[in-house]
């Protein structure tokens, strides 16, 4: 059994302690948190441990919440930690905590790059990662390019280039003080988005400028693809690309799915934890080919995409299982759709 | 004096009946008005005589709004009528009303194509439009982008291939049952979107697809523009393009302009009838070139952009002045930004 350790347990870190418990080869052996709010509460009534920083344990105490120990003693008692505090304080916690201890260490795509030896998205790039001691998992939006670029790759579609236009959410649903409010926001102004460069730590050799804009929503980010590929391709021939690559789903408009909104009321329909949505959400209907240019829309739900590839990069990082047995390990895990998906 | 009247006074039929009534060679006979609701009280405060269909006449004395007439009689003491009816309306119009009297025709965007012998921008193609006695202003986004598009063309830099990725504002302001609320929507899903094939109305000969999702938004729409040019360029060559060409705003973030919100801002700080901005508004800073590859970002207003179009429009129909002259005369009366603008 891996010892993994999931230091901050915001809106991802929860969603990675709750996919590791699901693992037959993994325990949560505890989670750190910073504030003794609900997600605490909630953390301590799942049986997570509960770890926090030495200055913090007192308001833990204060708060009814039982402090397992430090955040140091929980690195300790971890094969692998997973870092998904808040942007930049991955890298702040590899200096104070992590470079001192032999462990395997997972950081979030809201750090830069460089605190990584390796950056990581499962379909692309697994094997990159094996054995390497710092992985960055890529953010929500890149994970989503790539795993589309991924699709085509893997199954003999060759990308010229590839330009995708974002229309963000402003904010995730508990994020209560974030904008826009009936307004779009260019995000930033500058050409390209970060997301283009991020795509290439990760698929190196792919032509791809990103365009972003921010917009009153909470529930997903759309994503407006225009990729060029290696010459003339039929439409079935992508959407077969599509159909068996794990963690992208096809949605009809015929069958309801006429907007974002649609894909989280299916996952809350099916039960899903907290309505989560980890598939890159393609509109079927939208994919288009038209000689060697390929149009589509998907969506890509910012809360849940990279909680896969989290436990992924988990098993990359120790080397104990190759990269298709982990993603459908992973998959199956996880209730994903499996249907029709070749791991292989 | 050209003697104007406007059928349906909604949201751009107010403004272009406010617009015509700034000219100094036309008049505003009249508007048509099917409820007496307040927008038709504006209208006879304004002084504009209020025309209805006949059996709508004793419904507007209930509500205390003196009739001028029927529809009949208002396209009777016509030269021009605006059409700016509801979606498909205009059409029924032209069946009931127009096609007996022999008065020149503007329709707006909201119809197809073929209710018009042309469909028109005035970058693009005033002259084409000069004495036709049916003519239609292209929608909103349309003239966003054929504006942006007639800049390059303009001044001499060609233009290979324009795709352009739509954020449509949801609703207007006034529209309260529109959505969506917290969602994305594929608008349509398929592609390309009608903007595409609607540009090449009045731009035979470009190359061009467009894609468009619909956001909870009232204030503009925004555009993620991908274009790719005759060959390299400097970004200032393009720019002088944009800044050169009447009815486009270039905006610089260092000035504020860091969102659609902020242009709406300034309209209501210059004292902007309705807090209108029928410019494009450029963010200077996304203008992007790489090699023969032109990046940019900009905001349409939908209430407003088409007002000029309109009444540049009415002169064309009757063929009283040349292209230049009658831009110069619209956008000096409407105290559109003519500074640096080139009417040439």
């Amino acid at each position: 059994m891996i010892k993994v350790g999931v230091v901050g347990y915001g809106t991802i870190g929860k969603r990675i302690a709750d996919a590791v418990a699901l693992q037959d080869d993994m325990r949560v052996v505890g989670v750190v948190k910073m504030t003794p709010d609900y997600e605490a509460k909630i953390a301590a009534a799942r049986g997570f441990p509960v770890y926090t920083a030495a200055d913090r344990v007192e308001k833990f105490k204060k708060a009814g919440i039982e402090v397992a120990g430090t955040v140091e003693d929980l690195v300790k008692a971890s094969d692998v930690v997973v870092d998904a505090s808040p942007e930049d304080v991955g890298r702040e916690n590899k200096e104070k905590y992590y470079r001192q201890l032999d462990k395997r260490y997972i950081f979030q795509g809201g750090e830069e790059a460089d605190v990584a030896e390796v950056s990581f998205n499962a379909l692309a790039n697994y094997d990159e990662a094996r054995g390497k001691r710092y992985i960055r998992v890529v953010s929500c939006n890149t994970t989503g390019i790539t795993r589309v670029l991924s699709a085509l790759l893997l199954n003999g579609i060759g990308i010229r280039k590839a330009r995708i236009f974002i229309a963000r959410r402003g904010a995730d649903p508990k994020e209560h003080k974030k904008g826009p409010i009936n307004d779009v926001v260019p995000n930033p102004t500058a050409v390209p988005s970060h997301h283009g460069p991020d795509v290439q730590t990760v698929l190196k050799d792919v032509d791809i400028v990103t365009m972003a804009v921010a917009v009153p929503v909470t529930i997903m980010h759309m994503h407006m693809a225009y990729i060029e590929l290696d010459g003339p391709r039929s439409r079935d021939e992508v959407l077969e690309a599509f159909a068996k690559t794990p963690r992208i789903f096809l949605a009809d408009v015929g069958s309801g799915f006429q907007s974002l909104a649609q894909f989280i009321e299916y996952a809350r329909d099916l039960g899903r934890p907290r309505g989560d949505f980890p598939e890159v959400a393609v509109f079927r209907d939208s994919v288009t080919v038209r000689g060697d240019e390929l149009y589509l829309m998907y969506g890509v739900h910012q809360e849940s995409i990279v909680v896969p590839e989290n436990v992924d990069a988990i098993r990359a990082a120790l080397g104990v299982l190759p990269k298709w047995q982990s993603i459908e390990k992973t998959d199956k895990s996880l209730k994903l759709f499996t249907e029709g998906k070749r791991y292989a």
